[in-house]
């Protein structure tokens, strides 16, 4: 049997959901290793609605997350709260301003967010039976509300990120756009990615190795 | 100085716009080989808003072309008709539905289909300069309303398209899924990607080798 890596999508697009080229290439690197991915996301709203070209907000236009995350997944994704969690050995998040703005509000409370509940209760669970997760760009801000203090993780080496990560409990430790950061005892893997790339070939090797390290501790 | 490709997208979904599986690649294959990526998008109302959950025609929604293919350039992305020709050495348009309904209206016309005007005014100048042109997945459809007849190109096995193909005065060759065709005379490659692929890992070898066909004939 493949092993099956859950992909927790939060939009479609850098600026109000997830980042393109770091979702595709999560998917990319899930299918060379031989795994099966099962797209996911909420079925919310989206905080905001991104112009991609003016980079302005466009306050008349209203998305939703779990619609807009088909666009990556070629239709064939769930409603989180839907996850069968038997077929599931592993998960991937990838980064993107929707980690901050629908999966969780750290975009608006930083240390003081709080992760959409459906997010928060399947992470949990995955958490909770000791499947690996992993963090990409972004979205390594949730670790700390999902596993407590403790946990070792990266994103890049943003100051004011690390910050609020360290002042949520997180052991924050700077990370190269093309390597991870792993702990080993809660199974969670997080690479800087957008953060730092400057290219999708420096986004491409951080990626890869985290999905890698994901897989290989399931 | 790098080689630049233009990659001309057409929203950002396989059922209105740009495959985004596609286009990422594109990009990818197109950084790995060294050359540089230059997206281009015509500045036009898409013809249709397809919800990617249900795969039903949401008929209050519009959106525009260049807009939403800045998702996948990450804003970085120019009107097609502002392309600065002297910079560009190639040309790849990648697949989804955008290719047959926003650049050109082969979903509706089949065989009696036109180009959007800006988009065959860009790929005629790319034809005449003798620059190398590559179209994968459904693109390829627009090839002959750009070269006229004669022109060698594939969009995998589908009978019903390849016959249009002929009876535009094309010449369709089969092709598998992690192939491509190439016409040395005209400098046109295609490959089948999600025509055919079942699988990102099959998309990524047909793309990878069609972008290598139009770098090597620069």
């Amino acid at each position: 049997m493949a092993k099956t890596i859950a992909v927790i999508l939060s939009g479609c697009g850098r600026g109000d959901g997830s980042e393109i080229h770091e979702s595709v290439l999560t998917l990319l690197a899930i299918a060379r290793m031989g795994a099966r991915a099962a797209c996911l996301a909420p079925d919310i709203m989206q905080r905001q609605v991104l112009n991609h070209l003016t980079d302005q907000v466009d306050i008349n236009e209203q998305r939703n997350v779990l619609v807009e995350s088909a666009r990556i997944a070629r239709g064939e994704i769930q409603n989180i709260r839907d996850a069968d969690f038997s077929q599931l050995d592993a998960a991937i998040y990838p980064g993107g301003f929707g980690a901050a703005l629908n999966l969780s509000d750290f975009a608006t409370k930083a240390a003081d967010c709080e992760i959409q509940s459906d997010v928060l209760a399947f992470a949990k669970h995955m958490a909770n039976a000791h499947k690996p997760q992993g963090f990409i760009c972004i979205a390594p801000v949730m670790i700390s509300k999902i596993y407590g203090a403790g946990v070792l993780h990266t994103i890049g080496n943003d100051n004011n990120t690390a910050r609020a990560i360290n002042s949520m409990g997180g052991i924050h430790q700077d990370c190269a756009v093309d390597e991870m950061i792993l702990d080993t005892k809660h199974k969670v893997v997080s690479s800087p990615a957008y953060m730092l790339a400057k290219s999708i070939t420096e986004v491409e090797a951080g990626i890869t190795k985290l999905v890698r390290a994901v897989i290989e501790m399931i």
